[in-house]
């Protein structure tokens, strides 16, 4: 595997990651665009321009774009975070060429009204799925509740009233000020020669507007510390969010951080699992370590039975009160870096995985990391980084939300003093 | 990549494909027994003995069995199919041993009593929890009135009927019928040592008992032509499908038929989808074929409003007459090799996909294929090879299926005839 970069006139980066043993290749735009990135009036638009990214352009059609991507047998999709957009597809060597029209040409969509206000009912569609969903209602809302006034609280797809309020122009001002070629880096993963990659995408790409990049608001929380009860009387079950400061991307610590949480919440074998669902108290437990550009958090959550609630909230704090005071032992760490390792290389196997990996990495650190570099710094985890995460961030600093059929919740006494 | 394969006295059939340039294995152990190797009055049987393979053996508990595959970062799970049940696990090389240590454990289960009273409720709920998905539900109905008395229309799930009338000694007797080392293929794909992988496999399993291979009832069968409708007033979306015969695993045809129903019905710009979802008139539909030992079959389905059956079913009929009198075009039949074409491509770039791929060609052919064997086996599907699948299997010749609020539906004139 050989890395590669460079940066166009106009700011573009352009990475690649070549390896002769790969069979196909992976490629994607990542637009340094999220819905931190959004002011209240146009909440939701990051994630509207992303569908409207594959509604055509100039020189393509909605259909246009279906049939070329068809066409060539691509793997192809797009997603929207709080902090980036990505647009990727997978194909056959000799498929890259195209893929690369294709992609660098929907990036610059024609944004048509009619198209506009049809695909409002799409959106507004998929956020009704979404809140269907109580899981992913609950985490929306806890986000909400811990980041408070902070950007990264902001919902990704909007709410209906957002959406149906946004006009064509305010989503046009926000393209040209957020995909401006120095806010997107160009990545390729595979079978592929580097050399006529970038004169591609300097054919495709060059004349795309400099601008400002970077973001607004970069600043690191500690969370509200809120305790919200959401009563939704059509679910059948209660799911709860705790949530918890963490290490920003940037820091060092996260490495770490993702390996305590592992220990504490990973779907098998974790402290979590082994407290709530193996002795069948609650029917799903997790922790997870989200890193942010300038900020963190853990992520502890569950779901039982309404009823089960109070007892499972209380044990959920005693297992944080416990690792915040002990740590985790040497076995859970163990088996923690087994599974990680054993993860970042089965995700390292495709070149869909790759691309991913060092985009991500470029985009918040404009470095590039192997295979083994993340290898080792998990490997590097010890019993002292643990703790040090732990004493920067405590666990017990838990803002708390809950959604299901309960109309109240007693907030436990401990809650937010560790 | 190097292939390599041996046999045991008892039977047991070891095969691998070793690839240096992989940085894990995975591991599968095969063993050729499903729903069609039940009888009545053990349906369900097959899946449920695969969840007792995790509860646990003489050396280990079903906490054991957690923990030690926790220990090694082990990705592991299993499925039962009609034909085959199949455990696997991923690992870092380095743990091989202890993967087939674990694997090689729990195939010979201890099926304690109380382990297999308590697994019943959980059998039970996940039948109850594919029976609230309605597109499971019809596809598993249209199964049974396609194959009929065939043995490929038994319910791998079985009911909660027969789940709770099953006796542990019944399945202690399937078990000892069907896991002999001669049903049983232990398969391993990417990076180890081949004759040390051998010599664990022999450690392990050499002391399993031989006995009858194989299995009863395989013979080809056409469909019943039934056409029903089963009503569900909680469903709100109508879920049709239409099943017609195709070649069996054994045929050359396998390749073109695959290919003509990727282009009849693939998820994105086919047949079905420009008749039926581009427009707007169904929520999806899909074609693929299936295998099976001895037969094999074309699944046609789609979901729309309960109002828009009708309109729809007449459409889908339509467009399967045209494909049958005219076959597909040029450009679809490129299309389609395209998608494949990177399809097999992506799915080999795991050891996880090699595994199941090998793993699955050796259970039913004896027969070991590369990637490159299967692109070119695509790549050489003539409009010619897809005139003689449509000729020998014929796509008119449909069993259907309804299931969601309606509570009748006329059948076509055309249905059945060809």
């Amino acid at each position: 595997m050989t890395f590669h970069s460079q940066v166009l006139n106009n700011g573009l980066q352009i990475i690649g990651e070549t390896s002769d043993s790969a069979r196909s290749v992976a490629l994607g735009f990542f637009v340094r665009t999220g819905s931190r990135d959004e002011t209240a009036e146009v909440s939701g638009v990051t994630h509207f321009l992303e569908h409207m990214v594959f509604k055509g352009t100039p020189r393509r059609t909605a259909l246009d774009v279906n049939r070329d991507f068809d066409r060539i047998g691509a793997h192809y999709n797009a997603f929207t975070s709080e902090e980036n957009t990505v647009f990727y597809a997978a194909i056959l060597p000799e498929y890259l060429p195209q893929a690369v029209d294709i992609l660098a040409d929907i990036l610059r969509p024609s944004l048509r009204l009619e198209d506009f206000e049809m695909e409002k009912n799409v959106i507004i569609e998929e956020i009704g799925m979404y809140e269907d969903q109580p899981m992913f209602a609950a985490y929306d809302h806890a986000k909400r509740a811990y980041f408070a006034e902070h950007p990264l609280g902001n919902s990704i797809l909007g709410t209906p009233e957002s959406i149906r309020a946004l006009a064509r122009e305010q989503m046009q001002a926000y393209f040209e000020r957020r995909y401006v070629a120095p806010n997107i880096t160009v990545v390729a993963a595979g079978n592929f020669d580097w050399p006529r990659f970038v004169a591609m995408v300097l054919e495709q790409c060059g004349g795309w507007n400099a601008g400002a990049s970077g973001r607004q608001g970069v600043s690191e929380t500690r969370g509200s510390g809120a305790f919200q009860v959401i009563p939704k009387s059509k679910v059948t079950q209660e799911h709860v969010f705790l949530i918890s400061p963490g290490p920003p991307v940037e820091s060092p610590l996260r490495y770490a951080a993702d390996t305590l949480a592992l220990a504490l919440g990973d779907d098998s074998g974790s402290r979590l699992y082994w407290t709530l669902v193996d002795p069948g108290l609650a029917e799903s437990a997790d922790c997870s370590f989200h890193d942010y550009q300038g900020t963190g958090s853990f992520y502890t959550s569950f779901s039982c039975e309404p009823r089960r609630t109070e007892e499972n909230l209380a044990l959920v704090l005693q297992v944080l009160r416990q690792v915040q005071e002990e740590g985790i032992t040497e076995e859970e760490l163990q088996q923690a870096k087994s599974k990680i390792g054993s993860r970042v290389v089965r995700g390292s196997e495709r070149p869909m995985g790759r691309m991913q990996a060092i985009g991500m990495a470029w985009t918040y650190l404009h470095e590039y990391r192997t295979v083994d570099d993340d290898l080792k710094a998990f490997d590097a985890v010890t019993p002292a980084a643990i703790r040090e995460v732990l004493d920067r961030y405590p666990l017990g600093q838990t803002t708390t939300l809950a959604l299901g059929p309960l109309e109240a919740l007693a907030a436990p006494r401990a809650n937010g003093k560790p």
